[in-house]
């Protein structure tokens, strides 16, 4: 299926590794320009090398953290007119309730909601000039079941997924998406971590951790990242235009709810 | 994109003119084969042969109004094992709420709920034990905004929504999906007759008419029936069998709730 | 808390048992004369003798199944203007998918969707001329988070949860509210009944089944139904009229989604 | 009807004037000692006076803003064990996306999601040790419908909403029950000045301003402040112990989605 975006250009915050990665390939294959981000110049260097030699099409390289002003200033120097933007970033670690104090919330609400929207700020009115857009958040499952666990993560997550719908009524009148992916268990490094934490936590083996996180996921799997990126490869397309606001859950069919 | 599917078979009903034929024609373009249905013979043999020299794969016709078990016979005789299954059907006229006696409730029901549902069970366990199964639903938007007029169609559509989104819980294990697509004003003959309906309705010129559909959608113009073929065709990719239970709303932007 | 609706009436389906019979003591203790409805004659005799003993309102007996259009035309019978309905049943059986065939499909959209809507069309113009009416619907938890297992339930009953919401947006305007309570687990002989199922289907104790049942919800407890009854009665209260449109569960708090 | 909960104390941030005063009329008419808060002194003391002289209760004032840590020990140095817990505020103005900085949002997250979390930190505890709480907060009917002009309201709320959701999972096993109200469009000051802005904005009479509010509400009118105050008292009763994490629209039908 032709997508439709060969030669367009994409800003992929957190894209160095993981989901992120993912997503970028996804659009490299499909003659995407890419600008690949992350905080570990190795990371994001040979992720720009492989991409480049796989693809042929120019990736770019910004190292950082891209919660900050300034990394959003060399994304945006890379690549001034983006055509598709990918908000990613690590989430926060699980926190009891109780733990979280005024700087902890300040800090997550910047990072996950605060500092996304400040850059879709400035790329979405020019995305409307050039009546061609496609904003994606990688958001989590768990915004719409929150756990308790993660204040943290859903809480600013789900104020990022409010705002975004908000701006999609206005923005898709200009051609331009904003949809959310909500994803539950990729086999990434992050799974790899969490069944660490889980390892330590409960005194069982990695391989037990593991099976427990493949056990609560009613697909009897663990996502692959290109199942991740090749979906929101679609969501960039050309022909997905018409679908604006939309929260697609990637978690194997875990969802218990109707919608 | 290569959606992985090439070779495949599906079952598409209602599928020789609109939105269904859309989807035909997507699945067709990335090689698999259709069984095509409708009520009209001409549309259906014509729907075939354009698929057929256009993708050179194999397209029967099946002729009948596909709520009924002796279609349902044929359609499963023209392919005894789906891959694919598209559920679709003409939706139930405008209707005031006082005017739905008995009769029209069961016969609506029937239509659009239950003899999706006796299909579903057909082709549901064959998918487990195959391992691969993509059953995909066009349902209505309004199913989330219900619409006081049109209690025929979004009453038994959201009772199928329900019990698809059930059977998803258990089917994904196997690789089987579930998923629905909820459009809205797609560019297809039901909205030019909606059109005419509308023009003799408040006295007003066909394009006064359109003019109001296009205005009813945040995107400022309706849906190309491509669109939807196009995200149907990714619904059922290999790399979408991570993504289950999902009620996925093409409808340039227009829902207005956040999720 | 003065509701401001004594002297009003009631007509309430399935109300001689259960949460039916919860509903109809918390309207007769605010003044509301009721009309009681049961298949059993003595159980329907005996609510109507307490009810009109404790609380000195007029109770009426209706015995007979009120999914059937005489039983609807003895309930408006007993009350020709009714100020408040209560829609209520028993629900279906668990049942696989697969073994739900046509027959069983009509049946149960008939008793849970179609019967209630019908009387519905029956009060609703009266409610709206008289400026005053208050209709809920007792459905299932289950409608926001279907079970494979209870197709026959949450499938008409999404239907119904559809339709309801559908005429609310024109009914409010007159004073006519009309809302839907989602329980889930309440201390009844339905869920008796449930233990015992389960009981054998498991080879378990009562008290173990009855265990389970507790464990399910995250209150830690069954529901009482006197907590039922008097959320009803004050979705039917005079100041609940700017509440329409409502799926409130009532479910211990189990409900995972956060909407 | 008897709300059980006579005697209980209750504390209610932002509530000497609109809603907050609302539902603190219909606590302490149910005998529940209240802690009154606002920022203008005057408006805390007479609605002191009045509640005390009316209804037989204690009221205690604190005057100041309740997003600051002192407020909050000034609250609970009047109320060192509250049962029942109002999180209530006024909202952000309209704000065009494009002018929302970091430190705007920064201010908005703090008053209106963070403030009540670090409130609710502190008391969630006692209630659970006390095994009674009843925590509420008032929302707006947006956190469902986002509208783009809004973003610093429903951005702040919808985080808020989850969090919250997220904690009722665990409290409701304790009898803490949290749950939040939408309203939309009260006959409040509120609404008045959101009238005197669009008169001015649109260079429309009061009136017309007016009347463009009651046409935006399905029930054709506003709601009344009493109809709220009740609302939460009943959601505040000792038999809602059994509902939590719910999000109850008060929005005269308005909301569009069937969820």
């Amino acid at each position: 299926m032709a997508l439709g975006i060969s030669g367009r250009s994409a800003i992929l915050i957190a894209s160095s590794r993981g989901l992120g990665r993912a997503c970028a390939e996804s659009l490299a294959r499909e003659g995407v320009h890419v600008v690949i981000n992350g905080r570990t110049e190795a990371d994001v260097l040979r992720t720009c090398d492989e991409l480049r030699d796989a693809y042929g099409i120019t990736a770019s390289p910004v190292v950082g953290d891209a919660t900050t002003p300034d990394v959003h200033d060399a994304l945006l120097a890379a690549c001034p007119q983006p055509d598709i933007v990918l908000l990613n970033g690590e989430g926060p670690p699980p926190t009891a309730f109780g733990d979280i104090d005024a700087a902890r919330w300040a800090d997550a609400l910047q990072r996950t909601m605060v500092s996304p929207l400040l850059f879709v700020q400035r790329v979405i009115d020019g995305m409307q000039q050039r009546r061609f857009g496609r904003i994606v958040a990688i958001s989590s499952a768990m915004v719409k079941s929150p756990n308790p666990l993660m204040s943290m993560s859903h809480g600013p997550r789900l104020g990022l997924a409010g705002v975004l719908k908000g701006l999609s009524k206005s923005a898709v009148a200009h051609n331009v998406t904003i949809n959310t992916i909500l994803p539950e268990r990729f086999d990434t490094g992050r799974q790899q971590q969490m069944a660490q934490l889980v390892m330590r936590f409960k005194g069982i083996s990695y391989e037990e951790a593991r099976a427990e996180q493949v056990a609560s996921i009613k697909a009897g799997r663990l996502g692959r990242p290109g199942e991740f990126g090749d979906t929101f490869a679609f969501v960039c397309s050309a022909q997905a235009g018409y679908m604006s606001g939309q929260s697609i859950q990637l978690d194997g069919g875990s969802y218990e709810g109707v919608f």
